[in-house]
C-alpha cells in the first residue's frame, strides 16, 4: 500500500517542481516521488533527460529516505566520511545516490511522509525544484 | 534521451488507462510507460496499490520490448517453452514479467516506440486499460 | 586474448550467417560469435531486431559453450531434466539460454574453437543460418 | 528494435575507428556501438584484446548515454565527486566504465542517436579512434 504520500499529491509536487525548472530554464530533468517506504508514487522523465536519469532521481530520493534526512547531509559525509558513504552503497544494493537533489517530504509535525529526487541540471538547481514542489503541497522539505 | 515516446505522449495513454480503469472499477493500478529503448518516462502508482508493483509494471513492459511483441505471447511461451522464458528472466537480471498486461506501442506504420505495463487487477483487466490507453493517444497496440 | 576464432573469422561466419537469412527471408537477427573462452568476439544486431537479443544471442552461444554441444542438446534436458537446466541457469548467473541455435563451432579435427548464437526468427531457423554461417568459414558445426 | 544507428552506421563507425588505431599503431582494441536505448549494435574485438574488453567497452558507452555526455565528463567527476560516480556504478548494477573513451554520438542538430566505447590502448588514443569514426560517418563526436 503507498505510504504518505498520495497520487494526487505526487502530482502536485511533480507539476511544480517542473514548473519551478522551465522558470529558471533548466535543462531536461527526471523527478521521482517515492512514499515513506521507499517505493515509487510517480516518476516522470522530460524530453531529452538521458537514460539513467530514473535510477539517479529514485537514488537521490532513497538515499534521503535512507538516513532520514535530505541527501545534502550525505553529500557533506562523502567528503568526511567516505567510508560510511560507501558502505550505505553496499547495504543498499548500490541504491542510493548522495548528492543534493533528494529532499525529504514532512508534514507539518514533522512526520517523514516519503521523498522526491531531482536530476539533470546541477545538484543545487535539481534540489531548488523539489523544494518548489514540496512547498506547493503545503508540506515541509528537509534538504539535509 | 527518451527515445520514441514523448512525455506529453506518456500522460494521454496513463491517463486514459486509468479513466478505463475507473469505468471497470478495478483495483488500484500502477502503470508504466517505457521508451522504445526499455527506459522509463513515466510510472504512476495509485493509492493502495502494492509496494513492488512498479518492478511489475516495468517488468511487463520491458518483456514485451524485450522479444519485440506484447506479453501474452511471453505468457503463452511459458506454458510452451518454459525453459526459453526461465533463460530470458536470467539474461534480463530479472527484469521481465512474463504474463498479460505489457502492451508493445506501435506507430502506424509499425515501428516500436515503447511500451505500456500494468498490473494491479488480473492480467485480462491490466492488458485492457493498456491498449484503452495506448489508443486513445491514437497509436496501435500489439498484446503479443 | 581471443581464443580459438580469430576477428576475420568470426566476420566471415557472421556474413555468411547474415546471407543465408537474407535468402530465407527471416526476420531481424542478432549474431553473436564468441571464442572457446567464452568471451564476445563479434555481436551484430540488425535493424529492427527487438533490444534482448544481444542477451539472447549471447546466451545461445553460452549454453553450447557450457556443456561442449549445439543447445539443441540443452532444449531436449529442458523436457527430460528440466532441473538440471535450471540449475545451468543458477551456476551460471543466468547466462545460458536452452533453446536451439546456440551452435559450437568446431575444427575439423573436433577441437572446440567458440561458438554462434543466433536469434530474432525461430529457433529452427536461427540454428540453420548459425550453420550456414560456420561452414562458410570451412569449419565443423556441432547444433547438440 | 535498434534505435538512432543503424547497424550500417555501426559499421562505417567501428571500421572507421580501427583504421584510425591501425595508422597510430595502437594496441588490440575493443569498439562497442550502442544505440540510444543503450542496447549493442555492433561489437568487435581484435584478436590479442583481452577478456574483459567487452564489458570495458560497452560500459564506456553505457557511461557517456546514462549522464548524456562522453565519459570525459565521467572522469572529471570522479576527482570532483567520487562519490556521485561510485554511485552510478551503484544505481546501473556495475555497467558505468568512466574514463574516456566513451563518446556520445550526435546528430547535427544534437540529438542523441547513441554511443561509441573503445578500449584497449590508453583512454586518449582509445577516445582518439571513437572520434574519428564518428566523423567518418559524418556525425558529431561528444568526448563530454
Amino acid at each position: 500500500m503507498t505510504i504518505g504520500i498520495a497520487l494526487s499529491t505526487a502530482e502536485t509536487i511533480t507539476s511544480a517542481a517542473l514548473e519551478k525548472a522551465a522558470e529558471l530554464n533548466l535543462k531536461p530533468l527526471t523527478v521521482a516521488v517515492l512514499d515513506a517506504g521507499g517505493h515509487t508514487v510517480l516518476l516522470k522523465r522530460q524530453d531529452g533527460s538521458s537514460i539513467m536519469r530514473p535510477q539517479i532521481a529514485s537514488g537521490k530520493a532513497i538515499g534521503a529516505l535512507a538516513v532520514g534526512t535530505g541527501t545534502r547531509w550525505l553529500n557533506a559525509n562523502a567528503e568526511t566520511r567516505p567510508h560510511f558513504v560507501n558502505a550505505l552503497n553496499g547495504v543498499s544494493g548500490g541504491a542510493i545516490v548522495p548528492v543534493p537533489g533528494g529532499v525529504l517530504i514532512r508534514s507539518e509535525k514533522g512526520e517523514t511522509l516519503g521523498a522526491v529526487g531531482i536530476t539533470g541540471d546541477t545538484s543545487d538547481n535539481d534540489e531548488a525544484c523539489a523544494v518548489a514542489g514540496i512547498e506547493a503541497a503545503g508540506l515541509v522539505a528537509d534538504c539535509g
